[in-house]
């Protein structure tokens, strides 16, 4: 059975955030599997959806429960044997190559990316977040006409040891806004305006779309010197998003030039817009995807997801992530999650005539390691 | 084989229409499954496409013929039994709970809701279109400045005994509009010109977004007080719908603020935008939603369907409805592709080791019964 | 088993291009079966996605090499044999009925529409494509003020011997504009504008609104006039589209005026807005829909995505189309991959109970032949 590879093979996680260290009780641990900013409705809790079902089937046993055992049960367990052997159990069942992990979003919830290395047992390559030192350097107290300098330079040194930059560009804007680089005086006016609010508020949050055009600029610069990837969130997430502008098509001027530049953009999640994405894929050289957090979602149902995510789509340009935060069962399930559903789809694809064993084999080396080790070269082969 | 629980467990219907008492011949039966304002093109007809043969493939036998007998020879059987038969042997065989009917399309051409539940020997209850209420008063003669007070006070008392309300801003004027409720003034001058133009055609079509931003928070103000829910249109409908425009996305603001209130929106049909429902209700407390209608016109296919609607969808929020307007098929049809695509879904899920058996009952107990009696307070537990 | 009906019936492909003469090297083989400008990635090639395990799967048989051969072994043997027998063979086993071939793209790479139809050893139909008839005409030397009624005559000698006309508004301009006829006044205008920049720059592109809603009006007109369709592309296709404004519900006010007119409108591909088509085919009487280029790229999933494309769809609307263009493989593919996909989709329907194989049967008749006689009358049945 050669398709066993799937399950042989070590995955590249190239889209995860930390984990988090705490013990957690029944409302925390629900908490870090929804996308709410409120708990679910009185007399009803988060395992009433595909993710909760998949939680008590499949992470269940790697704690020694049954699988299928109640939330209560489970939350009782994982608080029972303690946060760091829970981790650790699951993070190393994971089956991973190496973690490239986006260390901007909440970071001092969760583990840094070497420790959420160590607990899988495998190396963890840091992204850096485009808006997280946009934010930064706006809160260290920069003039605005400085502004555009001093986040240059920051974003050029954080990067230095980093294998890729991300933006959250639709969380923030939309991608339905202009595309060009702002221009410097753009910038220093749009800071400004920002940084006396965000003075006033005390609350540095950039969503102003000349600033973060600016962030994405000059970003691009760095991933073009660095020969790295730009990653774009793109669609599934938490109640900021404006779902219906975040389809990754409004962004086909940035991606066409990015592409004169060669620079890889991977598209992250992409759901509802993963036929979007894989379009994007076959028509742009520089475009990458993945289905990163929807196959968690989704879970009794990723199979089916999967096949939209690879209906037309180009296998050398598509990635495994989990986009796992916080909690260690969902770098374990996205990866458990995705090679059942990997593995069905290509058993399927072969019983019908489509592929042959072969094929299906370098078909997991491509997605499982081989395309985010062409464009990430800052991640060294691992032992 | 718990999973029978399906087929025994009757559906609170929570989106339905009345039930047509006219004898309807090949033409007129015809349009009653179409949402086109015309006939199907010359040399065709409407039992060709999937809802025509699921008619002629599962309503047949309860008229007493083999299944997929002709689209002629169904409408025969039906004149010859006459449209009352008809209607009490579907509706008795739909195995419902409950109804919950909306009151505000074509009233005149139907039974009136509590006809309805008498047909299918079950207990009905209202759900009152706050354009219907805002095109009545219209019509009342009211003057500009007193329209905004007389919609109020004949809202409040038109729900006085209903369960809900319902809006179907997106056939209107679509999500795309503003979300704040509108000023006193500007409701006047909306009114002042909505009323001339209408006295003058003859004819109270509320199409203005001022007029119907005015109805949905005067409604909205009921269902915090009532704490019953405004269910919206989304999505499938005849031609005026702007398709592109109703995606349930761009009314996100409204959504969140109804969050705020406390107040359940309940999303109706959400094809094709059923990935945008489910993450609306993944990410706001307050949002349910169904796939009504869709699952009849899909039919063959209505598993793949309702699949999609449960890909990434909390339990807890889903609800079952048909949607039926007119044909008693489209209420036996609607729970009986509902029951039949459910099953093959939790069994899938069982059998791959999703969710237990025990699960599968407590989905089938909620999406059947439970979502509705939560969220509906005015519907009793019936006998 | 009635359902063999399906590898049976020849097919109308309503809508393909030309075929390539050229003998094809490993690099411009890659480029005809990819909507990219540019090569794939750099270690990648045009194999590795869904549309290029197919070739090798099942094109290669017909030149007499196993199954699953490498691509290089693939493009080796096609170059010996020679393109005329490559394509001889391809298109003699597609199982055509006839050929309704576009003729604006491209056409001096590629075998003229008559020539084609003999590689397939079939009758051979024209639809003339409205975008290369205005930069056709405004490449003559018009006069801006002369132009309109230039293209009028042009496009009206040209459709004399055409079964249908076609426009790619959506490449061009996106649906997402004004769908009136614009005035005499203002196409000569746009014509001014667009004559001047075209002669500066040498290129004869049109892009403008204007002018081709010109072309889109009085095409219609000669669309009634001849009672034929127009065809509109929808959807997938080259780095060209803006593809969040090419969903064809943004076009719904022509479509509508094309409906009083009783112009049938044909919408192409469709995907990724298979629902969106079928719901306007459910809604007007004058539209009909394909799912043609995409169940090529989406080979082993083309099941999946005909599924999709015949969710709700009405049968007597849906046509047949590969939207071949260069490669024999394509229309050979097309043929077979659809062939296969609705064999197991109405295989499944009859096993699940929601049709007889004699309605199956007659589904077949309606897609492969029967809808396409009735709406294109230039095409005759063919012996």
């Amino acid at each position: 059975m050669p398709i066993e590879s799937i399950f042989a093979t070590p995955l590249i996680d190239h889209h995860c955030h930390g984990v988090s260290p705490a013990e957690l009780d029944w409302t925390q641990f629900q908490a870090l599997f929804s996308e709410s900013y409120r708990p679910p409705p009185p007399g009803t809790n988060e395992f009433q959806k595909p993710l909760g079902l998949a939680i008590r089937a499949f992470c269940a046993p790697v704690l020694d429960l049954e699988p299928h055992v109640s939330g209560e049960a489970y939350v009782e367990r994982r608080l029972r044997l303690g946060a760091a052997e829970v981790n650790r159990r699951l993070m190393r069942a994971s089956g991973l190559d190496c973690l490239i992990v986006d260390t901007g979003h909440r970071s001092n919830a969760i583990h840094t990316f070497e420790e959420t290395g160590d607990l899988a047992g495998r190396p963890a390559h840091e992204v850096v977040r485009i808006e997280a030192i946009l934010e930064e350097v706006a809160a260290s107290g920069v003039s605005a006409e400085g502004f555009a300098k001093a986040f240059t330079d920051r974003l050029t040194e954080r990067a230095r040891d980093a294998v890729g930059l991300k933006s959250i560009v639709a969380y923030r804007c939309t991608f339905a806004i202009p595309q060009t680089a702002p221009t410097a005086a753009d910038v220093a006016t749009a800071a400004g305006a920002w940084l006396k609010q965000a003075r006033t508020e005390g609350k540095y949050r950039v969503t102003d779309p000349t600033i973060i055009r600016h962030g994405l600029w000059v970003g691009a610069e760095i991933c073009r010197a660095r020969k790295f990837p730009m990653q774009l969130h793109v669609g599934f997430g938490d109640p900021d998003i404006s779902m219906h502008a975040c389809d990754p098509t409004h962004f086909t001027a940035f991606i066409a030039e990015m592409e004169k530049w060669e620079v890889p953009i991977t598209l992250l999640h992409n759901w509802p817009f993963l036929k979007e994405a894989q379009w994007l894929s076959e028509i742009f050289q520089n475009v990458y995807y993945d289905a990163g957090v929807i196959l968690n979602y989704g879970a009794a149902e990723s199979e089916r997801i999967l096949r939209e995510a690879l209906q037309v789509g180009k296998f050398q340009k598509f990635l495994y992530s989990s986009d796992a935060f916080g909690l260690s069962e969902l770098y374990y399930l996205g990866a458990l999650l995705f090679r059942r559903a990997l593995r069905r789809i290509l058993d399927g694809w072969i019983a019908d005539g489509y592929c042959s064993a072969k094929d299906a084999d370098e078909m997991v080396e491509l997605v499982a390691l081989a395309n985010s080790r062409r464009i990430y070269p800052g991640i060294k082969e691992a032992q």
